[in-house]
């Protein structure tokens, strides 16, 4: 069984039914009735009024939002580990034209206030030093941690003070929402988050992610920039029916909170193990290179992450039930 | 009933089909059986080894395409009518980090190798002007003309003597070929181009189109532009898999051959009317506004083409039957 | 004698003298007293305040107006034969991060308001066609003509009612106000410019050209992308004292009027041979190639300007007397 | 008296009489008779064929070559407190669309081989991750440090070994040589540099620096580059001279004896406040801030550098005479 990624899970039953659903003629781009629903559906579900455009990755969501807050002459912090760092690509410096993302350090891939307050506070103010224009932070981590919506706040006040914008990756924001049983709105907007990348994909989507903008008139540019980046997909109704279905009936949290229960589960079957608290859908242990072989062999897939350690990623359709064999196997060792 | 564009219309069952089956985990990105088996189907397709990448829309294919054959510095010829100058946003300027487009004219948005040799020899061979590195054409054309094997390959002529890559932009490619009765390899890298997009979105599929590499060594950083630019989908295989229903028992050109019909019996009802030889799936005809407005009253919807004109696209669900009522209607006028 | 081009000249000796005077220790780069003087110059010049930074050349000074006033996914209108579009190597491009040129057609290189207003009713406002953000003109033109104020205003009304920007290339700027008379404010911003490339090198300068804001705003980004072009020289004094000497005791205007004075001079010796009036520093002439010839044998060199024509383009130092040899071989052939 | 940079000093004389004898008609660009003499000054300099471009600053040296060995999806290995990560306001992004800066520790500013071998060695080769194309390093280094020919040899072997090109940014390379004593082509493509940034303004010029590529192939799309980023300056031989007039009778040498001269007297004062080796022409001294404020009361102006340390920096005219009552105040404290 597969604990590479949760974006190696299928799309789940629902998604697939709204793409067949979904199958007429319309018309093109993003005038289709999907898409003219989805900023009621996401504003509701925000309780404020979003603009929220949907995109195929959450790269392209990230790397829009990025560019929609920060200049090309400008700067991003973000964590070392950031997804937007790490894995990207450079996606952010294409659809920034090279802006910079300057790294900080924190616990769990968690950035402190403090420790963007001091970096903030030790570039000089001139031309010749790229100046901050935004900060990024990613819920859950990469690391599977979660920030609460009190933590967010607190980042959030360093943003307005120093007059950055707030940019949230939100690939598993779901598993965020469902660990943190929050209102979506504490953890956004009331905390300072301007920009949303709300992740679909690796919670039971196909091939749709929605970028949200709660600020208004950053949605305007992007519009321009989605299409010119290729991302305004033709048949645009395919994406936004993914999200509705996803949004209808909590499905976005049934779903998070099945992959966090495994997750859970596997976690405790282990808890000496643990590298971090597991707060969401990722689950970081130390494993021995031959306990790792064990693993293997018995049929379980999973990615080695540094010397001795190994990362296990629950999906939608990975939960308690599901996960048991693995977590069985990983107690015995 | 809708002419509006053959992007409007629903997906082929064979790509839903196709989708379904592909909804099962596996490895991520492009690792998985249905993307790696792309570069096999389509060396088949074409007879010759070919190097081949999923992307989710024309513009993308185009944009990328366009990044892999003209530096930032360059130019590229095209029409004066071609989609990547005026319906993609600026999406080639973004992806070649501002290469400029060179407009040329040409009858039925077609480019003349003289034109293009022409336009060449009038630019001088030093740093303050723009050297040109590409000629980029489409197949069939705005204007909904075909280029024939013996026309590429003149142009391709062209590119070879003056160092210039060639790309086709295929968006309508399957109606191109469906048209032309040929060989790909005919109208492709026998003619001298390099790349194409091929198009799949606006012929049947749902949102996968495939950039083809004819030339070695342009696939292996245009790995790394699909992923910067955010178009590398984590869930890949449901792109690979659209495309490869597609090309199974030539569906391709059978949806495009249904789409071809559809015109010819429009082209037919009205042939004085033509303000363009209908060779594909594009029918642009003279309209006065009232007969453009009967034709609307009737439950007919297309796009006004300028003044005095429309324009009717049919797709692949849109053949003889189903255009009849339009044809007639037109007759009738 | 050297007629190819005014920026072939030497530099006039008080700009010289300026060098050798600023030739002391000072602040770097524009904090010293010579480039702090820039602002007030410049605004006592212009009757309004303004904010000036100096570039190296007229190709920075287009590229980044141009950057302070489009978008990357935006347009600017500009006239096909537009240094900005032809012999800029793709400046533009580069510093706009891939903004489109929308190239018009008009007498004299000049634009006309109509031209414009016609070309932005022609764009849909969609996502799908690249938006106009701003005009791009140049006073004198690159055919040696001159916007007088009210052509200039008639340009800026449009550019209002439309919401673009209007950017002046003043390459020859002083030539054009050496031909009008008027005050360098009625040719600006009383007729809605937002931004001149203010030229000093084609007129006796050696290194220094000045971007002049009239808009409030528009300088503090413009300083940010200076530097990231390495364009802020550490020993910027060099360039503000270069454009002071320029300015004062408006020997800026003096130089030009001589320069014009010959242009109008070899005019004078040929009326019948003239391509275009001239209005400015640069003569265009219909010349069969033997008597192109004939000129270069008696020791004249000129760039011959397509089939039968040539320009001759005078500097500063080219004067009635110095250019009377030349005027007499032309009216002697 | 000023040590804030070298960069604040004056042109040498023999620079401004080459100014002054430039100033005569010539080709403009580069066509001129100084610059066409400039690959063959540099190539005997270094004892190799090499093909050299003048620019006006060490940042647009330093962005043309990063993007002339570094393409827009790759990333360059640098110094945590490399010029070009710290003090170039982006150019390296601006210039190279985009690539990263993957930023290492080393001692004194330098680069360790294996530091630079273990981070690439760090990185998957997959597309999620900005794969290395180049080394950039900087002699003398921002901390006043030096490599010798062998130690850049041997990041020269890791980079053949990776494939990676090498970059020498030397805004103080006259320094770096004149403390080495070694031929300027030991320390760079003997020891595998591929492009060096050659500074001439820090050193007595006043607006120009080489850009010399040793590696052919490179120059001819930088020249392109050069024009598109608007350093192409029409009246170059100004520029040209000025480099010309450094390499003449080794003055570029003897001035930064000079400097260095300056510098060691200057660290020979106080010889326990030092924070760095003097190996240059920059001392990095320990002062508190009242010994700061006496300092300053005595007329010696320097930046304070970091808690509780200064930074002086001599210049070609601030040899052993003129930092003498700088040294003895230093001694006093």
């Amino acid at each position: 069984m597969r604990f590479f990624s949760d974006n190696a899970a299928p799309a789940c039953p629902a998604v697939i039914e709204a793409l067949v659903a979904a199958n007429a003629q319309d018309t093109a781009y993003d005038g289709d009735r999907w898409s003219q629903t989805l900023d009621g559906a996401l504003s509701d579900l925000f309780e404020t009024p979003v603009e929220a455009l949907w995109v195929p990755t959450g790269t392209a969501a990230n790397a829009l939002a990025l560019a929609a807050l920060c200049p090309p002459h400008g700067a991003i912090f973000c964590h070392r580990e950031a997804h937007i760092q790490c894995d990207e690509g450079g996606a952010p410096e294409f659809y920034t034209h090279g802006a910079k993302l300057l790294l900080l350090e924190g616990e769990g891939a968690k950035l402190a206030p403090d420790t963007i307050d001091a970096a903030a506070a030790a570039i000089r103010d001139d031309v010749h030093q790229v100046q901050p224009h935004a900060i990024s932070i990613t819920n859950a981590t990469e690391a599977g941690r979660v920030y609460a919506p009190d933590e967010v706040a607190a980042i959030g006040a360093v943003a307005r003070r120093r007059g950055l914008a707030l940019h949230m990756d939100g690939a598993r924001f779901a598993n965020a929402v469902a660990a943190l049983g929050c209102a979506p709105a504490d953890v956004t907007w009331r905390a300072g988050v301007d920009a949303l990348s709300f992740g679909f994909v690796k919670n039971g989507g196909m091939s749709a992610e929605a970028l949200v903008f709660f600020r208004p008139g950053l949605a305007a540019a992007t519009r321009y920039r989605r299409k010119r980046a290729g991302h305004l997909q033709s048949k645009g109704r395919y994406l936004a029916a993914q999200i509705l279905a996803m949004l209808e009936g909590d499905r976005w949290l049934d779903n998070a909170r099945a992959a966090n229960a495994g997750a859970a589960l596997i976690a405790a079957a282990a808890p000496h193990r643990l590298v971090e608290p597991v707060e969401a859908n990722e689950v970081f242990v130390r494993l021995t290179s031959d306990e790792a072989a064990r693993l293997r062999a018995a049929g379980f897939d999973f990615y080695d992450w540094g010397e001795g350690q190994a990362r296990f990623v629950t999906a939608w359709d990975q939960g308690e039930e599901a996960v048991r064999p693995l977590a069985q196997a990983i107690a015995a060792l």
